[in-house]
């Protein structure tokens, strides 16, 4: 249990009410508790939070709604704070498990964890504080940076590299072989995947993604960049630092993204291309061809989003031109006959037009 | 091996043909085999069934066509019990396999079946009957209840609550934090993901899912409801009482859907929607906003099925819209040619035209 | 390190330049190193490997570019064979870990390899040379033969069949029950997933991926095929051989593709369609109807590419085709003044147009 006071000094915010009011945990907007500091940003969520929660944590504009408040200026990260106040990350016992399978040429760090039936190759190194959850396989010559964390299950194969501070979900594959054959009359043959993976510092990676070594150089995830689950990184893909990737997203082999992009959700990329930085792809657009910076684009293929969102309202406008064009075609027809009536009453129009069509 | 009778008093069917007749075995109508009893549901299936299997489970109507059959009013159901009858479940040896690993302070029930090689982690508690496949890894204070089925490498973050008569396949995902940032000038911070997942009675979700934990409230599937393989769902969702949906749908944070929908293969949900009940959204749907209950949508935008079909409809006829647009321009350009040519012969039209037009 | 002469005598190819040129290792194109040989397919790509690497493999066309060349007929495979030469596979030790589990009625060929950690149930068979890593859980009966590469974490149900020279990489899940149930008031009931999965020989299947056992009858994978990563195959779907499927690609129960089609990333297949042999499906294409052999589609619905190809770009002409329609619209007006006014004139134009109208 804190005080407002302390809860606010904490977070670098300040107090709206009184110091000394005692919080007891923290809740959402979405679902309030009584006595407890709810993190607010919609105003439409105001009314219940104020006759439910504690105090809030708000922004100078929304905070005057409530007695009890912390004003801050980035409300989400001083939300964030005071939920690691309440809740403190587990403390992981360091140390190897004893039904672990460390190769003994494996270079583990004193302070890193290693989880029941984790299984680490040779030469592998995994650096200071690191989490190796359990189950996780980590395949020869692989190496883990610091304050690591590796979900349960995941698979590395050998040689993959990873930086400092790289958070990996559930499940997640890295390193396997990319999908590279050469096709001939008598089958598809392997073509060499024998390249590298990078994945930077503070990267994370959501759940059962798979990213792929590359065929003869390096895969690269920069540093910052952060994806979500069920994503597919292909051999040879290079993704810039600070860029986010929503879930089920596949780049295809070979395609560079820039820095500082935003992907939603099953958008897909063609192999060998490049997208500029600063490029927003909205979910499910279907890239085809390399993109300038600062690019936004959506749609099957993808086209700046303002074309798109034109092209796709007038799609649902077919109907209407299809009517538009059957009564043109009505009109047309009908002052045709007009002009026959007049070409009838003996005028001479010439001998331009065509026998038959007016 | 049963006699035609018994197989029908057993699934509360009646016997058209010999009580006596010997059945050694069930297959599909697809690929009949002799001595077996086929499942028929499409009167395609009729001749080959008759000319090789000794029986049928059909509906009173199709019935007709065979000598020996079982007529059920639930086929489907009835040949589910056969099958049963003739490859029971096999039987599970309860216990705790002397390679799993299991914290001293778990409660694991006599009953429930603990295999090699999985990690239970402290405070869990798993029910009875339950099986716990090799390689699960079930974080701390997870509770998993009566008669559930976790399979292979399966990853269960810590704390998530599943109910009674659970089926997880392979390789899912549960509980795994959510993909949640505040963007800044240095980078993407982690906005807390310290809430729950709850996983009511009767769920199934396939192989290789993520169910990403909430942020702050609950993830929550309710019971009945049936999930696919490579199914996203990301924090916050809510997924009413016995929906399907089918592979590799993704549902963005914080949407909610009703009970008793269908989802198809592919779909998309944006984040923060709601979905009315009873709703059928078609395979490769992208749903960007509410949707009242027992809505039938389709395509992107998804938008009420007939309408989307009538423009994709009319999309397929947009090189014809075209023509015809060409033939009116020809034909509009040869009656401004009669006009002029009326003009020419001495006829004054009066001044309302525009020079250079008519 | 090898001579030009010793390379090209391995793989079949003739040397240009000197033979005795000593090769220290291979490289990409798009990053060549020194001192090494670089496989060049793109003309592109000529200067900076000319300017760098010491040699390159590549065909007879560009090899006049260099001093020092292997040219060969098939590039790309003799380049596989170099990297061979350089980069061994790296020699696995046959035996099971001790840290297996291996039933003791399973029959592991001596020369196979069980990883740490991995879970090998009744009455498997494990053929020669196999190599099954960490973590690993294959259930009973299921039978895998020689040659084959099982990666981490990978789950095998029971009573899978793997052929010959397979590959599947980690996290993949083989065999869960497909997704079928029968709906009733009270809920979905599961129909029988009682089948089985023949994957034959040289079979390829990336990470993640999920491939059901059939209901009935067989999930069949013939040989040679190549299946990249997330890629969803349901039950009873028969892929015929030498069929590429590019990622996240999703395939409904029942269905039938023919032998070497090729199929884009993130394509989609309705259940119960037949695609002949030779298909091309391009990346994000919806399937929903039978096609014949050696077609070539896409979109939603897919469609042939050409007319697919026509309409889409005919849909980025709605903005100027809505302008003409409004045109037309316009001159049509105007061109019913003129005619009104030739009437107005004292020109009798008949009875034959509707009033108001003309």
């Amino acid at each position: 249990m804190f005080t407002l006071g302390e809860l606010a000094k904490a977070v670098g915010g300040s107090v709206k009410g009184d110091p000394q009011l005692a919080i007891n945990g923290f809740c959402s907007a979405e679902q309030p508790s009584s006595g407890c500091i709810a993190f607010l940003e919609k105003p439409r969520d105001v009314e219940q939070v104020r006759t439910t929660a504690a105090a809030v944590i708000t922004t100078d504009s929304l905070a005057g709604m409530f007695d009890n408040a912390i004003v801050a200026t980035e409300p989400r990260r001083a939300f964030a704070l005071v939920v690691r106040m309440f809740r403190p990350l587990p403390k992981i016992e360091p140390g190897i498990h004893e039904r672990a399978v460390v190769s003994p040429s494996a270079q583990i760090d004193q302070s890193a964890t290693i989880g029941p039936g984790a299984a680490i190759g040779e030469e592998v190194r995994i650096g200071p504080r690191s989490c190796i959850h359990a189950g996780v396989v980590v395949s020869a010559h692989a190496v883990i940076g610091a304050d690591c964390e590796i979900g349960p299950n995941v698979s590395i194969y050998d040689g993959v590299r990873i930086g400092d501070r790289v958070r990996i979900n559930a499940g997640t594959v890295i390193g396997a072989p990319g999908f590279g054959f050469t096709s001939a009359r008598d089958g598809h043959h392997r073509f060499p995947q024998v390249g590298g993976v990078s994945i930077e510092d503070d990267v994370e990676i959501g759940s059962n993604c798979c990213v792929d070594r590359a065929s003869l150089d390096d895969t690269v995830i920069h540093r910052g960049t952060k994806i979500d689950n069920l994503v597919q990184i292909a051999h040879g893909v290079i993704v810039g630092a600070h860029t986010m990737i929503a879930a089920q997203t596949g780049i295809s082999g070979g395609t560079t993204l820039g820095e500082w992009c935003v992907v939603g959700g099953q958008a897909g990329f063609q192999g060998h291309i490049t997208i500029g930085d600063q490029s927003i792809i909205a979910a499910q657009s279907g890239v085809f061809s390399d993109l300038p910076a600062k690019s936004k684009v959506s749609g099957y293929p993808a086209k700046p989003h303002r074309e798109s969102l034109r092209v796709l309202a007038l799609t649902f406008r077919l109907p209407e031109m299809l009517d538009k064009i059957r009564s043109l075609e009505i009109e047309i027809e009908m002052m045709r006959g007009e002009l026959q009536s007049l070409r009838d009453r003996g005028l001479d129009l010439g001998g331009d037009l065509p026998e038959g069509k007016a």
